[in-house]
């Protein structure tokens, strides 16, 4: 056995049975491999922002990692804007990515580059295989690196030789390291805080808000003691909608950010660090409680955040607490679809066990809080701040959960960095609906350009338009193998949504924003 | 004035008059310094390996840097693939990437990263800037790295407050490193070697191709002595066709290269590196000429190349050769689009004084040899093996030289890495045609899985195909404002490369290969 197919099998038998892959000459054999075992399905992507995007997208719903396979230091470098993404997720991710053969290292070949290098500052574990023999035992170990909590993106360096060389050894799985127990003083101290009442603020991420059992437990614990909870800005996935609490995220906009915490006086954070500025401005804070709020950390990322909850329930007698739901979305008239048109729209048409993609942004941004009587979901967003997620993560949430429509809310800028995306949904029929918010502009460099002072002329707002020829989302869609329509009415997106999630397979709908 | 205005203006001094760029929060002080001072042409690209590949074809038909302007690590690392196709051709670029604000580093933002880890594989030079006062003159060190010789990847690091503080001071230019003299010995060396005739071959690279006398000469020296010129196998640029020396390159393939240089003795390499394998393969060597060769570096690639061919010439008593050229290229017959169509319809259809850009790969491997008797043309490609420079390298000629016709030879499967660079074209107005090799499939890649010694199925080849769904880029051209035609035979390809060159702004041309 080669040491490719020691690989494939070593990653199978830990559980690995997808692979996003966008490979070149110094990954055939791994191709070869995984083509005659059969034991991953192997996903084509024409770039490999989509590789990783799709990998990412694919671990938030199915809680399992897929591997990736890349090409050298320039195709992992492709792959990282949404690697970095999936690293602030805090997804699990096994990239395989190929080098040149040990022995041609030493020549300068026109693809040579630091692979490690370009991998450190997107990875959480990186290891280089040095042999056919030792490249299964590397994988095992790469596996459990990514498995480990809170989920890690773990990077398997692997020179060709390592593959096509004779002297494979499948590996058995290594268990991957879980979640450390809290603290118990910090469960006592974080009981003594909620006796403030409402002056304190749960902060809670991560797992807890992909469970139903834990979701329910903080609206109990809010219920018992009068606390708040609130989520931190964007997480990987939350579970909501009918019949689940919901609870309102920390703003983008720091002067938001600000009022909504101003009278916190203790906080307590379960799998969630304390609350930053996304950028900073001048005159603004980089923080953003107030100074003098106790800050207690209950369970860190690494901790056991559900069981957190549960004992922090168990301890003030909390129980899980029966959802009021928000009022059933009423379908909008056949109005143009400003920002509240659109929030109403996508509210009224979400269909029953949607997976929502949010990369929505300036234009998206209202559509969480529009929501919580929609129909039951899963919601999940750029989490790093690198735009181009959405298009690739919405094929990797169809894959993980081939059954549930993805509705992937996109902002139209940010869909033309991973668009490439669109054909790997046809090819592999995923059933996602991607609404584009056509507004024709970076809406939010708009914004930020306010935001750092400056008194911007003609030409550096022009530089921030996209309307400049108008991007024809309906036509690049067609282009790869996805049929497209173009709404400017809020009932007619509403309807367009509904027949598109009606059919199999992907469909591109242009809302044209005013 | 502040520090971005500072950086702006000690860049402006230094001849920099282009920006090409992908900003985001962090940068938008720079687009407000850019938009007050009017000193600089803006170039908005979608998607940042758009941006670094313009500013590659820029440099390389202008001799001069053009600015970047990149959005944080996962901005650069998008950035990275043609940053490294970039510092493989030595064309010297300024890249400015944002960072979070100093007093805003500590608190792990979403978009924080490591910016200098991440600029460090693909740069020759980089720097961080601390404050406001220090920008302008860490520009211009910047600046002068990347015009230093060979040509340089120099990259700075502004954290947003060096940009939006008060305090900046304009830096005067540095003077960039200018290539060294060479070694006299060596010289003395390659007149000897120069005496064994045809078992010699001289290797010529880099700005020697670039001018009419020093191609003039290496021809000289050829015809007097006997001797073999050769070129690396992928170059900077070549001033080629009617009227101008020939010469081949190195092929690709490990055999065809074996084959071509088994008879060579003795080697002068002259801004140039010994010839190796693109990538290794089993049972095939590293390096490419036989053991026994004598192997001269008359210059090194930070040394006086065109220098040296001068002295050689005048030390064997060479003038310039006069060009015996090659047969006109006659017009093709309608038939199908095979590769030897394709060849001589290019050769044909080639308008005078074009730039051509090569990312052809596969389908447009023959094109070089098929054309030394097309139009005089500047002939740019591909250098790094990172594929996906066409499309934003020929938006980036386009822009450096907007009075001569760029064509651009595409593969399909490349073109899509960097598709966006169509809308800039088309925003730009820049003069491209862009001809797509449309095979459906990546070939080069099915060509290595049968050299790695595979024997691959059914499900290993269907990775290697694009053509399920078939990519229809008349549509997506359409989509970005780019009007495109799709043509099937190779005298309808002449005549739509000569209508479309005909008439100014860019356009694609889809060409079905078979």
């Amino acid at each position: 056995m080669n040491g490719a197919e020691s690989l494939v099998r070593t990653l199978s038998g830990g559980g690995v049975d997808v692979c996003f892959a966008n490979p070149g000459t110094s990954e055939m054999q791994f191709v070869d491999a995984l083509d005659r075992t059969r034991l991953m399905r192997c996903i084509l992507g024409l770039f490999e922002g989509v590789v990783t995007g799709a990998a990412d997208g694919y671990a938030r719903m199915s809680g399992r990692p897929a591997a990736t396979l890349l090409h050298l230091a320039p195709g992992l470098a492709n792959a990282s804007a949404n690697l970095h993404n999936a690293k602030k997720a805090r997804v699990p991710i096994v990239n395989i990515v190929g080098d040149h053969a040990l022995r041609h290292q030493a020549y300068d070949a026109p693809l040579s580059a630091d692979v490690e290098g370009a991998a450190l500052p997107f990875s959480d574990f990186v290891r280089i295989t040095r042999s056919a023999a030792e490249i299964g035992a590397d994988g095992a170990e790469t596996l459990a690196a990514a498995k480990s909590a809170p989920g890690r993106i773990a990077t398997l360096i692997a020179p060709s030789d390592t593959g096509w060389d004779e002297g494979g050894v499948v590996a058995e799985p290594r268990r991957p390291q879980g979640p450390a127990r809290i603290d118990s003083s910090a469960l006592d101290q974080a009981v003594a805080a909620l006796a403030f009442g409402k002056e304190t603020m749960i902060l809670a991420g991560d797992s807890i808000l992909e469970q139903d059992e834990t979701l329910a437990l903080l609206a109990g614990i809010a219920e018992k003691t009068g606390c708040r909870v609130a989520l931190p800005s964007a997480n990987r996935r939350i579970e909501r909608g009918r019949g689940r609490a919901n609870f309102p995220k920390i703003p983008f906009a720091v002067d938001l950010a600000l009022e909504m915490l101003k009278d916190v006086r203790h906080v307590i954070l379960i799998m969630a660090r304390q609350p930053v500025a996304f950028f900073a401005y001048p005159g603004k804070p980089s923080t953003l409680l107030p100074d003098a709020c106790s800050r207690l950390t209950l369970a860190d990322m690494h901790e056991d955040g559900p069981d957190a909850v549960r004992q922090l329930a168990d301890r003030v007698g909390a129980r899980p607490a029966k959802v009021k739901d928000a009022p059933r979305p009423v379908d909008p008239q056949a109005i143009p679809i400003d920002y509240l048109a659109l929030e109403a729209a996508i509210a009224a048409a979400l269909p029953e066990n949607a997976i929502v993609v949010d990369e929505g942004l300036t234009s998206g941004r209202g559509i969480y809080d529009a929501t919580p009587g929609a129909a039951p979901m899963s919601w999940i967003a750029i989490t790093g701040g690198s735009i181009g997620i959405g298009p690739p993560m919405a094929l990797g949430a169809a894959i993980a959960c081939p059954d549930r429509p993805v509705v992937a809310l996109q902002a139209d800028g940010s869909a033309m960095y991973t668009i490439q995306a669109l054909w790997s949904q046809a090819r592999e029929g995923a059933n996602v609906t991607t609404v584009i918010f056509a507004n024709g502009t970076y809406e939010i460099l708009k914004q930020e350009l306010f935001r750092v002072g400056a008194n911007p002329g003609r030409s550096a707002l022009d530089m921030l338009e996209i309307n400049r020829p108008a991007l024809d989302f309906v036509s690049i869609a067609k282009g790869m193998g996805v049929p497209g329509v173009r709404v400017s009415d809020a009932a007619a997106l509403v309807r367009a949504i509904r027949d598109s999630v009606r059919e199999p397979g992907p469909k591109l709908i242009e809302a044209t924003i005013v």
